[in-house]
């Protein structure tokens, strides 16, 4: 049911910019491990986080400036992967090297392309500006589940779930009886809701003061394959203007880890009562708790899910299901359209794919064993 | 050599009757997620553990008096297991549901019914009215083992190792060395042996003052699939009448949870002293620890199992077997006769099999499907 | 790349002398559980840690006399392995018993033979007299890894690594760019650096306190299946004589215990300043921290193995390699050869390979069985 692979012609969240720096971070996406740093000039870098030598981590190495030296042999590479030492050899191809990604850094955040290099156009990231846009005020942070993407994918396009996960905080009876509009492309699915006249919720009282009935607007958008952005207008339904009018933005950076885990790149952001700190706070604190019972519930669902494989527990499908459902067949059409690219081969979860770093470090592996013996 | 399956047309301990109450209890059993609670009016319920719509564990949800809400989406069940709401739909077909199992609560224990719902006959539960009955002072415990159910089914009917494992409590040399009698019909195993003449052993003495030769007698049977009854009378060997004898009866309800884990519902109860309130603390925390004394030797027993799978170590049959032997066949039986009415479809260790079920969700889950679309 | 499996016609060390005592010691070499213990007259034991009759760990159970009783079902077993008592019975043929492997002590090692005990000789044991000859001062200690041995013994027959992961005590960086020679025959493979005029590194210093350049020679010694001797000799460069000359033994039995588990049994013994008890204080610490470096790499590197199994992942063979890619070869020679021996069947990574008491087992088991229908 759920999709087995991810694509790898795609732009994922890496990481957020904030946690590129100087150190050697190491983080597996879609099966590989990577590392990623900035360079002395600011440019992040990733690289297969795996010496082709003896596939030692490069995160356990260090910085030799921009270079990366292997913390086992001493093998160096550059930014573009390309080993530029090899401890008491001379000549070394210039062929050998590991994986390079594709990066790009934009309004805060690092995203990765996983697939083939030529194909990475930044033009498909999907816009993100007010993360770092000062005319709203914004929290973030970078979580982990153990459970597969999709799941957290779909729970933020049937948002009917926050009348009962979250009714202590961003929920209200509402939500879930709402009826929803649907719309879809080849690349994203949304979701929206009115709720005009409809009881206010916790976490707006708390932040706002504003305690009486709302018109409360809400749009889920799936951008494929594992990205989401939900923007929420509440205003008190008695006011004649826009005066009270509370937007907000939150984005969800949902990255494959492995098949059943996920890195969770969240941010939200408020374009009202910016500067006052004292509500960042607590908005700070109450959707990381809200985002953590949405994890809790999907690594329940892993759980349950990991008991049936490989086969799957019949699922019942119901109307808030539309939007969830389109994601997953854009989803596969994409990955029925790699396959297809690679002459059947589906992607793998694990193994790196740049067919000619592999090809050339097997040729001189060649090369050298046979001198060796 | 051991079962790989149980019978699913049985049945099993599900819990002590004190285990459930108004909470939502959550308790695997042969490898199905299983919700047990008890109704406003006192009737034990226990439905899959599961929501039909995204896989929820319900007991994650919350009571809506005798009804379970999904705490996901708020799809709501009673305690037919009927979905009774599904927030934003109107009509929903009665045949959308969980699968409710058969439960039967009796002398203080739930019995539930992991099959055919139809061939559930309360008949079949084995008599252990002592359990609760005041001519008994009765100690008791759950307790879980990461071993596979048939080990401690075994452990039981072969008492031979009160010698070695319980030496310092209930065993005394002479139970290895005594012969067995053993009997069997379709459904149970007895291994009956009597020592007459026999040194007193540890525990009697704390418990009765006891500290000469004693006649002792002991029966333990087996009740297919995973049930145990063990008996035991200790009398002083020099006295001419009953005056001083001891009886004791326990039981052992060792439910699967997955193939390789079990539950154990423990009881043992004595007619003697009953009144007496610090020999039945001595009691409970002397045979609470023989109890994890077999617990721990099934659980080595399986980490050596574990290591030969998928193959199975040779193992060397003895003439205290015989019982255990039985019992398997007893097992084997019974599960060629579950897959023979099954068509030769084995017994699943994961996956509901309510066919019925099953189908109406698929069929409404189509539907559904097509609509959204 | 590596090994699937180990040769089982060969001697590993099975434990330092000094942790084999009256104790039952249970550890698992090559997929088998084995226990070990010391009989009153002092010779070592070996035998699977298994009872024939129920899988029980012999560990847990208790030493009468020389022989071992079972902790379950109270069977007992000689030195031999031969069944000296079963409970209740009365005859037990001889042939009912547990594989015994045979072991050799010498200086300070236990070594066992996991394969055909015809075949185990003595003679092919790897001389490591020094590890208890007083003219040197040893430090020594036993570790485990969750990585497989074959990556440990290369990481051995590779010091280059010493520049790069050992660089703040035994490393310098004249290790890595020296120019090796290496040598092998069927069951060995050395590989020799030598660096004149070379920076002292920090460990010597701290040990001798010389602080200027000297003369480093290092030979690195694997010795077939799974045995490492590494020699090392530093002497002042300005030295004419060799009155401050230090060598150095260390000694690495590689057991593997699983397939991707190891034990490491190491000890580092040297020639100079034996008395000086300070000395072999910082020696033994800063010793154990290398080989904790070590073990960490091994692990990383399983780490990423692991994710990529079944398949593995390329790896570029460099001209330091020659030696490690030698020893996988006399692994490969070793195995074939076993396996040619054995009619095709690989040698099993678990399960206990003696034909003769399994068939024996077998027989009086079906005898057993049908006896107590």
């Amino acid at each position: 049911m759920y999709p087995e692979v991810f694509p790898r012609n795609a732009w994922y969240v890496a990481a957020r910019s904030a946690e590129v720096g100087d150190g050697l971070l190491s983080r597996w996406i879609l099966g590989d491990p990577v590392l990623l740093y900035r360079t002395e000039a600011g440019r992040p870098v990733a690289m297969v986080d795996r010496c082709i030598h003896r596939q030692m981590p490069l995160s356990l190495g260090r910085r030799k400036g921009d270079e990366i030296e292997c913390g086992y042999h001493g093998l160096r590479y550059n930014t573009e992967g390309i080993c530029t030492r090899v401890p008491g050899a001379t000549a070394i191809p210039e062929r050998v090297r590991v994986q390079v990604f594709p990066l790009y850094e934009e309004f805060g955040l690092v995203w990765i392309w996983p697939g083939q290099r030529d194909l990475a156009d930044p033009g498909l990231i999907p816009d993100h500006h007010w993360y770092t846009d000062p005319g709203w005020a914004t929290v973030s942070g970078t979580l982990h589940m153990n459970a597969r993407a999709q799941l957290m994918n779909e729970n933020l396009l049937d948002l009917s779930h926050l009348s009962f996960l979250h009714a202590d905080s961003i929920g209200s009876p509402e939500v879930a009886e709402a009826p929803v509009a649907v719309r879809f492309d080849d690349r994203s699915v949304t979701v929206h809701r009115e709720m005009p006249n409809s009881s206010c919720y916790p976490y707006l009282t708390r932040l706002t003061g504003i305690d009486e009935p709302i018109d409360r607007l809400q749009t889920a958008e799936f951008i494929a394959p594992s990205f989401g952005i939900t923007t929420a207008t509440s205003r008190p339904h008695a006011d004649a203007g826009d005066a009270r009018a509370c937007r907000q933005k939150a984005m969800h950076g949902i990255t494959p880890e492995t098949r059943t885990s996920a890195h969770y790149f969240w941010s939200v952001s408020r374009d009202y009562a910016v500067d006052d700190d004292s509500a960042t706070g607590y908005m700070a604190q109450a959707l990381r708790t809200v985002i953590l019972q949405d994890i809790a519930a999907c690594e329940a669902i892993e759980h349950i899910i990991a008991a049936w494989e490989p086969s799957y527990p019949v699922e019942l499908n119901i109307k808030v299901d539309a939007g969830p459902l389109q994601a997953r067949r854009i989803l596969e059409r994409m990955i029925a359209a790699e396959q297809k690219m690679s002459d059947g081969d589906a992607p793998a979860w694990t193994g790196v794919s740049d067919a000619a770093a592999r090809a050339a470090a097997q040729a001189w592996a060649k090369r050298n064993d046979s001198q060796s013996r």
